[in-house]
């Protein structure tokens, strides 16, 4: 009986047109499982290595006397994020929501119970399942820590270590689950055709909200806005470290985008998947492009920091609509991206709102600004749903984080003390220097 | 005739079960060849790439007058594995092994008589073999290095290059095929049952004897430990790069335990792939907070290289079973690791056993615990039989990788000569400084 | 009656024993379609990822003071590069050539009179295409920013960042794609029988003689050479990350040569790829060990930067044709490209032309003795025709990049003011520091 299905459905395929009949067939529902399971894998691990581009990024950023401590700060908080995401979030975020805001937190229960089945399955029944469960798992988990190492740059350089992974593992369990399963958990916000491909405002606009409550009520570094009004340089500690940091997030930036196909089983995925690479890549270009142009006409030198910053800017702002424009329409929008942050980076400084290595501008402002621009290329996009969209996910995390912070802020307090941050983190709170040969910078304070 | 294709198509939907009869295929046999192969090239560049995360870990770890020979070390190191697997290591450890300890040494002439069949398959036969011959030899030649890469760190800042380079052709090309043999090369450990899923004995713990050995025959870095009995700190010289070198191992592991599935052919090997990067990202994430947990409740601070050494604790110790456990349970395996290191890296001082960057504690002890953690989550390992293949290869390497360093310490010596290893190996060896302009640190030595 | 021998086969196959009949079974036309956009796409981004590889490999070799300024160059040289190839080179390289020299420029008009059918297909039309015509755009266009890459690191600490900049426009707009359009466009080159499978000649080789007539042109750096004849040394301010960029470098040409075989679709691809996988690694590790051991035989000391130089001569050579040697050759190739960089480097410096990284030892010299050796191992290419794409590609690139480079300093300039480039070009392009608190480089000639 077997053997005649089989037989059958060979024939039919054999009988086909063409030079060959094999040639018209499809992809089986098994092969079809494993190739998108495979793409979750791959997107999985490049996400993964952008946690590496988010350390390199900020240590390059920051000066030497907090260089561990940054190092310290994203190996722990991509750790604990997976470890709340495991523990909490990816069940809040994938059960029971779609009715309502409170609605997601019925998936917490199912966990403590046991319920492992949302995580890994045991029967890989590709009949029934497009992918193995445990390569979505891993892939979703890898987008909450991009979430929170968003936060760490901004913040840098005085937030105090264990309340800082304190309010990462709120944003990881609870804050970015619950907005998160709005849009893709199913809920409102998928209701109501909110377009968010990769993650513009679920994922970027979310860590830049998260981090500008966080820069509001932590206040600036000491010594960075004189009584005078003056803004002072603290400028970054090693250059060709956060240029490191910027390819690895370009790099991984494919799978971020490219993996929220969700799926590798037919022509139109690999169409859909090659045009989201090549948009990915325009995007960063034109924001690199814009920003050296744009310092360039505005200082008179091109300054490489805000290129960087250009390119992830680029990155950003494609992430929530990659997959329809044209290649050279995803260079002009990455492109605006770059000038975005070109223009708000001394904005946010005029406004005493230190972030440190520009996150606030890159991930928040072009996250908002690559949400609105996906009904320019994409017709099942509103722009008023984007606006709203947009609006409801920054009043959330928004308030969320403030309240986090402010409850840590009133408790165990989230700043170093003064002389800590006088003499650096990595001296205050690991007892280390990150270069401890390399020339004055930390050494001189120690010695 | 379009329309009689679409009949016939149309029947076999209708004769198969299901909804759709294409839907209920499965893998073919050329396509699954193909995705194993893809799966071990894939798993290969991302072990191969762990080779940049050992260099930097290292480069990160030593001293600034040591940092070039390190990283030459590395790189060299790597090539030599590989060419001496390619002419020895390979038929060795896959040919006619398995009848016994000896056997192995049969596949050494067939190499010599030009049996290329073994590395490289002209005919590809999907009917005859699962995946392309030299896609597996790709995977398994990388893991070679692996194993040699965990010495170097351990005799840095001490032993000499080219002594160093004899160690590593003897390590890649004849110890470990034969102890590989012995489980993955089908021989006795093989039989017997023993499960070490991707390498926490066979490669970590293996490499962790032939550091050991190293250390003890080699003896201390000078100044190490005062006669009065205490321990001078020798802090790493470029904190951020060991961070970087982390998160690559990291990065890298998802293919050495991933792809230590050895298919990708069916909806099994999907879930199984799936469950492994879980685990592997799980078991280092709770490497990490452990070992930060831990650092803080002994030394009331935290430590950046501790912690870096908690993720990679947490990954070897997961490396033996990554498939099995269920996520939470890989954290706690890691998790354990992350304690173990942070317990026996003082202990190892305190024995005068002088391990530059913490790698008997991170890949010896962690991949015996890994190893005999196996029976907790699979019921087809044994307790007993895992602590005879952890003794047997403990007892094999150990010996042979102590004879090894005895008879190059007895003919050409391994240690630099005093006033070299005062000045560094970079000057003494290269006649060059890693960082010429970076201030104090190697300067000061030279002029 | 093709149809019906194939029904029969396939019928034979299905109705034999039981498990057999679909392990018979080949690739899908879809499955096909997949695995080869998916096989581009991971080359594409591991290519992609070689960028960062220059950058590190070029940042870690200059100058402290020329370090910042390096790293925008790399970052901006590969967006422009990107952005040059889609709106010019890409249909420059593959329309309407084929009928001679001239040919390819009738691709341009196309793009501006809208033809985005060459970048994006928007019917995932299997049956006609290979793979997703995106992908393959992505893949070639990773390529170009390679051949920019090369021309940075030779002439690198003197030339300003905007002529340079126009030279990469040109470059990547113009002459790489009318000479990649001979051979890989189905110009003359490929008529002839011109075997290149990767690029050693179209690709590096090309690069190098842009670089070279760069050199050339600019001249040395202030100081290299005395009046005496002596050569003053310049050493690279951070090997460790000259290394990390031998080692990103590495990893990428497994994308680089691997997908180049244009296809994963059947059984024969997958012995392709993982056989080139086998030999790029091999060739690489050959000229690590032979750079090493001919500088400690030639200067008694080995030398750090000289052997990643030997990795990456190793990966040029064995590019023009990773598919047919056994790994023993592809070792040997490797090796004598090692050989060949360290027996050159200082023959530029006798004859006075200043290659701050070695890139034309690397990619000119070795990508031709890479091409010149194909014929060595395989049957179908011709050591004249060889020699002859070797020189029409030396002539065309080596006349269209000088007369670019002569109009360039004829007009705007391309060199630095001797002051500029004696305080750094990062301060007087930038004006920043690269690594602002590290000791004593930088710092002396600011204040």
């Amino acid at each position: 009986m077997a053997a005649t299905k089989r037989l059958v459905l060979v024939t039919a395929a054999v009988l086909g047109t063409g030079p060959a009949a094999w040639a018209d067939a499809g992809v089986s529902a098994e092969t079809g499982y494993l190739l998108s399971t495979l793409l979750f894998l791959m997107g999985g691990f490049l996400v993964m290595w952008m946690a590496a581009g988010f350390t390199m990024l900020e240590a390059g950023l920051v000066r030497v006397k907090n260089v561990a401590d940054i190092c310290l700060k994203n190996i722990s908080l991509y750790s604990l994020s997976c470890i709340m995401f495991l523990i909490i979030g990816y069940n809040l975020m994938y059960s029971g929501v779609g009715e309502g805001f409170g609605a997601g937190l019925v998936g917490l229960p199912s966990l403590w119970g046991g319920d492992d089945s949302a995580v890994l399955n045991d029967t890989p029944d590709f009949s029934a399942a497009p992918y193995a469960a445990g390569s979505d798992f891993f892939f979703q988990m890898v987008f909450v820590a991009t979430t929170a190492s968003i936060v760490s740059g901004t913040v840098a350089e005085r937030v105090r270590l264990f309340p800082f992974l304190v309010f990462v593992a709120v944003l990881a369990g609870l804050i970015y689950p619950v907005e998160g399963a709005w849009h893709w958990g199913g809920g409102w916000l998928a209701g109501m055709g909110f377009a968010d491909f990769a993650g513009s405002t679920v994922v970027h606009a979310a860590g830049g909200w998260a981090a500008l409550t966080g820069a509001l009520i932590l206040g600036p570094r000491r010594g960075r806005y004189t009584p005078a009004g003056q803004i002072r340089p603290m400028p970054g500690s090693n250059l060709p470290m956060a240029t490191l940091g910027t390819f690895i997030l370009w790099v991984g930036w494919f799978g971020f985008n490219g993996a929220s196909q969700l799926a590798f089983a037919s022509a139109g995925d690999a169409v859909a998947v090659s045009n989201i690479f090549v948009n990915t890549n325009m995007a960063a270009s034109g924001g690199v492009i814009a920003a050296m142009a744009a310092t360039k006409l505005i200082y008179r030198k091109t300054d490489l920091s805000m290129v960087c910053n250009g390119a992830l800017a680029g990155l950003v702002s494609i992430t929530a609509g990659p997959d329809t424009p044209a290649p050279i329409i995803a260079m002009l929008i990455g492109a605006v991206g770059g000038v975005i942050v070109v223009l708000t980076v001394p904005l946010l400084d005029r406004l005493k709102i230190d972030d440190v290595v520009g996150a606030i501008p890159v991930h928040l402002l072009c996250g908002i600004w690559g949400t609105l621009a996906v009904p320019l290329t994409n017709d099942d996009a509103s722009f008023t749903i984007q606006l709203a969209g947009v609006a409801a996910v920054g009043a959330f995390v928004g308030v969320t984080s403030a309240v986090t912070w402010l409850i840590l802020k009133m408790t165990v307090g989230i700043r170093l003390h003064q002389e800590d941050e006088a003499s650096g983190a990595d001296l205050a709170e690991l007892g280390l220097e990150a270069y401890p040969e390399f020339g004055s910078g930390s050494q001189k304070l120690r010695y």
